[in-house]
């Protein structure tokens, strides 16, 4: 009987046929033996994480492909990014996230990332605890030059605009409240506020002074965008009774983990980057299979290859994924793999797009299918046919024999 | 990069396998080497316009395959073949299509296409004008037999049942309100006083003295049908920023892309029969693309042979199509190339089916699978899969990279 779950999602994985890879998609061309027997074992089809039409951003797809509807359980970016610092929002929050950036005296944003600055605590320091009309901003340090902003205080709404302009070389926005309501004008209101004071801060803060001399780019100024609020969401243990943990490096994929009530597991080496220890995560994976039900499991490079636009990096590092696949080719037999991409990242499009992602099912009970590759146009021939993000628990859930019956 | 479309849709394209044609579809037995050309470098699939389960008159269908929902976008046939003759309704008409038909002196249609009357221009002209209690009825004659009435006044409503009784030897009907209001009682009203008036002038005209000495059928009463109303409906441009064309002979096709607000081009010998100039067609197709980003290009015959239950000639046809086709085998590589149908017209049923018709999809960056000929089977286990209508315009803007990206 099966009983376990590990759920593999890569970041980004699908792709489109690239002519320099005879006209194979990265994860075509790629050398991937392991998975390719574990599609062998499996039964396999192509997903479309939100449905034909919608181009899925990770945060939503992540949702749906995890069986949380984005449509009833999402809050925005914020909500997650906070929950993947660890903040989970009260009733009444709104969190942002944020990059530390260098603004010049014009108001131009001259680099969205501050020389990619790759610490920024001492900065969040004096913004952290700042109280502004009622409301205390929380500000936590992200990787890299990222980091968090919470507001805590009456009459605030997740309903403004970014104040980020989105690219480099643009003119600073001002957060606008979305609709007429006065939750939405206080919010913008404040935050202008705090986004001013930060500015203030920053310009003196001592570790400027030092990047100044230095001739390093400035962290002078606290881009902010992707307002999201609190909601009341059903821990993964709840919704299916199944104890749940998160093996992730990127800050948002613990975010999805925590926000659903999984246990985030620190894996040394999981960085979210091309660098990241791929064996290491998954060997994790299987241990923690003697405490946890459901491991879910995320690799982001994956992506990032694909919006650099990448297609030899990504092949590679799908290879990198196949080699550390190998432990998951002895599962005990309790255990269900699930294999998949959260969206495709065309590497011609250097963006997301709306093209389906390729998914497996092995283990025991599974209608194995005649499928003998794990890519694009393999799997679209799998006996799982074409399905939703929304479907991929049904799948699961079914082959754990715990779907409720419907009807009698 | 792909930026610009052709979508060919034949209509009634699809059917089902035929004893004579040694169990094989119209279109499987059909000699279509190019077009299976065509299918072998694109990603296929099977339609379901509107649906499994639901027959789609071709108006729908086509609203759908275009990318807007029927249930949102449709306002009755009226409408549509009233921008097929160039008129445009304003909030408030009330649109219906018609056939000049020969009734006998007991009220008993005869022949509802007046002896397949070719000009009816002349009896038009005395019925376009015509006001009755505040309504003004604009007359345009139709292909043959065919005209349109619209009524622009106060207080009108398209919830009227048919005059038509859609069949000969049958007694004519009234048109009756589809509902309680004031406004469907007084169009009814309105509109059979109109027919009356309209019949008697009918019955004295010069052409029907001339048709009752020469021995043809007289062209004495206007059967109206299908009355339709008014609807915003955003423009092709509007909805996608593309561009559009269409190109066809049946006036409800072109009814159907001036009604999107595309550019209907006249091409000459696109006639909407069997004897139309298809290669025109398509030359004219490939010529407008250095005008448009979209051109949409309708091909009739095949649902009429069809709708004959001439399986020979809907073969036949298809081997015409197929040879005028061979020019968007080198169409630019910045185009895509979609062709489908937009129902199916089983040759042994004689009317439109719910059975899918087959789509395929060619250009850069389309996942190309191993459907080697363009059939209902065939595409059946093409990597599209099996979708509805509506999802045709997703896979395209996905393609031109035009979705934009849901969550963050």
């Amino acid at each position: 009987m099966v009983e376990k779950v590990v759920l593999l999602i890569c970041d980004g994985l699908g792709d489109r046929p690239i002519d320099e890879l005879g006209a194979l998609t990265p994860l075509e061309a790629a050398e991937t033996p392991c998975l390719d027997r574990l599609a062998r074992e499996s039964e396999c089809g192509l997903m479309y994480p939100l449905g034909r039409g919608l181009v899925p951003g990770s945060d939503v797809a992540h949702l749906a492909i995890l069986g949380y509807d984005p449509q009833e359980y999402y809050a925005g970016r914020g909500t997650i990014e906070a929950a993947g610092l660890g903040i989970l929002l009260r009733p009444g929050d709104v969190a942002l996230r944020g990059n530390f950036a260098t603004v010049d005296g014009g108001g131009i944003v001259r680099d969205r990332r501050a020389g990619r600055i790759r610490v920024v605590e001492p900065l969040v320091k004096p913004l952290d605890g700042i109280e502004l009309d009622g409301v205390t901003f929380m500000v936590k340090a992200g990787t890299a030059h990222r980091a968090v902003v919470v507001m805590r205080g009456e009459g605030l709404s997740a309903s403004v605009t970014d104040a980020d302009p989105h690219k480099a070389a643009a003119r600073l926005g001002r957060v606008s409240p979305r609709d007429n309501t006065p939750e939405a004008r206080r919010t913008a209101d404040v935050l202008n506020r705090f986004i001013d004071r930060a500015s203030a801060i920053l310009h003196d803060h001592p570790l400027n002074i030092e990047r100044r001399r230095d001739g390093h780019a400035e962290a002078n100024y606290l881009l902010l965008r992707g307002a999201g609020h609190y909601r009341e969401v059903p821990s993964f243990r709840e919704r299916y009774g199944l104890s749940a943990c998160c093996i992730a490096g990127g800050g948002m994929y613990k975010g999805i983990g925590r926000y659903l009530g999984m246990t985030v597991l620190e894996v040394p080496g999981a960085t979210g980057l091309p660098d990241s220890d791929v064996p290491a995560k998954f060997r994790a994976a299987l241990r923690s299979l003697e405490t946890f039900d459901f491991v879910f499991v995320h690799v982001k490079a994956t992506d990032s290859f694909g919006e650099d636009g990448d297609f030899i990096g990504k092949k590679t590092f799908i290879e990198t994924i196949d080699r550390a696949a190998r432990v998951f080719e002895s599962l005990p037999a309790n255990t269900l793999f699930v294999m998949t991409g959260d969206h495709s990242t065309p590497c011609a499009l250097r963006e997301h797009s709306a093209d389906p992602v390729p998914i497996m099912l092995r283990g025991s009970g599974v209608r194995v299918d005649d499928v003998v590759a794990f890519g694009e146009r393999a799997c679209a021939r799998g006996g799982l046919g074409t399905l939703s993000g929304t479907n991929v628990m049904h799948h699961v859930l079914n082959i754990l024999g715990r779907l409720p019956l419907a009807g009698a």
